[in-house]
């Protein structure tokens, strides 16, 4: 492997943005100040858009207290935006890449930024411009493969533990059907979380469906049904993007009129459609008085002051990541291992193959998930606890003895 | 005034959970244990529900340390209800009264519940029977006349505020229309709490829309135009209950198959209807492509963790107030006086008459909003922010000079 050439560095943050996306972006920062390799660090604002218009910041002239506020702050701080490049629109970042002398190229985002990276970087050796490519990893859905959680994930899985925690409370105070519509295309990981903060036996959420396992209305009727006469009410969180037995989204059934963005994606989020039809199948089939539903949206991924202490820890550690591989190797994905669990929870990173990341998505595991379909297992939460942190302790006193 | 009668007490939690109401439960707990002239204190479970059935627990067993977590807990530690007891009613609760020698009643709530204690004062007189019936203000609208501010509003104030600062961050990010509909059917308070983070010149949300005033969809649509014009994006909070021109909310005209509670109020919280309409509005008429809505639902009164540490402390001190109160007065409500702003921000309590309280409503004043009915005026911050406490600082690099 050559050294690593004395040029320019670019970093810019792709896709829906997190709660630690920021610190990933500082921990870039940081690191790319101790190597005298990399010369200017630029931020591209809104992402490939930014390298494509040529406009950047300079982020090596942040002050220290500044990056901590950043590092803090929910949302992509150097904004973001969904484009896919093409190898046309790759090629006129080079172009830019060229003119400014940027040799380093970190990217910070899912599957697609993943993809992105690895085009770039063969397009980049086909034209002997030698760049050294690395794709951050970044979803609130957990879903990348090779590494063992994504950061973000844990802020995000913290927002719906506690989400849940006090809705279910507030259920207990006020009975009836509650429905709560949660982040997730395709993995289950951020609604399976929505689990982590049940402290009693008869806690909700009592029902947990992610799109990993189709259900159909009879058998999901069927299944609040049984609870609410256990319980005389029922909690429930969906991912936003469950199916039928046919494999369809119910979304997607419902959505005649359906938003596409430029991913090819049937617009989930921001729209209460979904809740709004599952509450009114309960009410019209289950009788059930009191149903509501609510869809939390964007809070989600975007709500401040609540970031997982390892979450927010492990995102800057792989930026700063990013850059010592770039330093020794062409191109890569920064990748979590997971060496200990539970009170020994331990992680180191590593380096993968940008294509081992790139356009794949993981699911669920099976044994999350339990045989019925309709709730997490225990290898979940033990998964899942130590990237969430402490939560937050309750009580509730319907339960006690009657004088 | 007699002496206060060596009895027993009943404690009830009304109407809908916050953030704050076990606070103010537990200041009942523990001032009444302070007070030989109260035997038992018994939690009412599900309110006036609990004192029909003879449902009860016994507060005074419960621990110091169980005490702490539930003042930190949000929703209804004892359950509430949504009833609102009519003379038939009270009649029954009476007898239960009778039998367990109940001559305290102190029940948290909103207007409901100071009329419900009135009812039942009233009543007690004319059977001979005395109770002490006093009224601990709680609601998140912050609606109620006599007392400055509300426990539970700073809660939930905060809530909106955190939210807001997030969701401008990622409309930052990811720039377009984002609209959140909040709580408030007729008080504009908590929607208009969604500014109080706001630390840029330029940060959302950009239009704030109050039940006080009504607006036109054309009204609606051209200011929305006019903020997306100036910088190209726009985030907007509405309140559920904003209404047409013509008085009628827009959710009513929504509603066709509306559920209505037992107070005959259309529902407005938990669905999405609201604000999958007003983006349909802005899709439709000024062609925005990038269009979200959320509708904050329960998360706005029940997430855990986050309580206003005003908020907390003043709910728990009118807890301890209307025991104190009962010792000296026959029946009233507990309110809040502002003897102080700002870094001066101080209050005292004192007792008003229920009548003063029970079954009205208490709107934002004029001078809290401004003069084109779609925004916030100085007078409503100043207000507001000593009732929320610390907010997160939060950072976004969008705007720094370009290199």
């Amino acid at each position: 492997m050559a050294d690593a050439p004395k040029a320019n560095a670019v970093v810019g943050q792709s896709g829906g943005p997190t709660g630690v996306i920021n610190a990933s972006l500082v921990g870039v920062i940081e690191e790319a100040k101790k190597h005298p390799e990399i010369q200017n660090l630029y931020g591209a604002i809104h992402a490939v858009a930014g390298m494509v218009n040529d406009d950047f910041i300079d982020l090596k002239k942040l002050s220290a207290d500044t990056l901590e506020v950043v590092a803090a702050s929910p949302s992509s701080a150097i904004a973001t935006s969904r484009d896919k490049p093409d190898e046309e629109y790759c090629a006129k970042i080079l172009e830019v890449f060229k003119k400014r002398n940027i040799r380093y190229f970190f990217y910070i985002g899912g599957n697609d930024s993943a993809n992105t990276a690895h085009i770039l970087n063969t397009m980049a050796d086909e034209a002997n411009f030698d760049i050294r490519s690395f794709h951050i990893p970044k979803t609130v859905d957990n879903d990348l493969l090779v590494t063992d959680h994504c950061p973000g994930y844990g802020t995000a899985a913290k927002f719906v533990a506690c989400a849940l925690m006090g809705d279910d409370l507030d259920n207990r105070a006020l009975p009836g059907v509650k429905i709560d519509v949660i982040m997730g295309r395709h993995a289950g990981f951020l609604t399976a979380a929505t689990v982590l903060g049940k402290q009693r036996d008869d806690d909700g959420p009592h029902l947990v469906y992610v799109p990993e396992r189709p259900v159909s209305m009879e058998k999901f009727l069927a299944d609040v049904d049984a609870v609410c006469k256990k319980l005389n009410r029922c909690v429930i969180t969906v991912s936003e993007g469950i199916c039928d037995n046919d494999g369809v989204t119910w979304a997607q059934k419902l959505a005649e009129q359906a938003e596409t963005d430029a991913h090819g994606n049937v617009q989930l989020s921001g729209t209460g459609a979904l809740a709004d039809f599952l509450a009114g199948q309960v009410k019209e089939n289950l009788g059930v008085k009191r149903v509501r539903a609510d869809t939390f949206g964007y809070l989600q991924r975007s709500f401040p002051g609540i970031q997982s202490p390892v979450d927010v820890a492990e995102a800057r550690w792989c930026g700063r990541h990013a850059v010592q591989f770039a330093m020794k190797e062409d191109n890569g994905s920064v990748a979590i291992k997971r060496l200990g669990n539970g009170p020994d929870y331990k992680v180191e990173l590593f380096r993968t193959e940008l294509c081992n990341v790139a356009e794949k998505t993981k699911s669920m595991p099976d044994e999350f998930m339990n045989a019925e379909g309709n709730g997490v297992t225990d290898a979940f939460i033990e998964y899942a606890i130590p990237l969430v942190g402490d939560l937050p302790k309750t009580e509730f006193l319907g339960g006690y003895p009657r004088v």
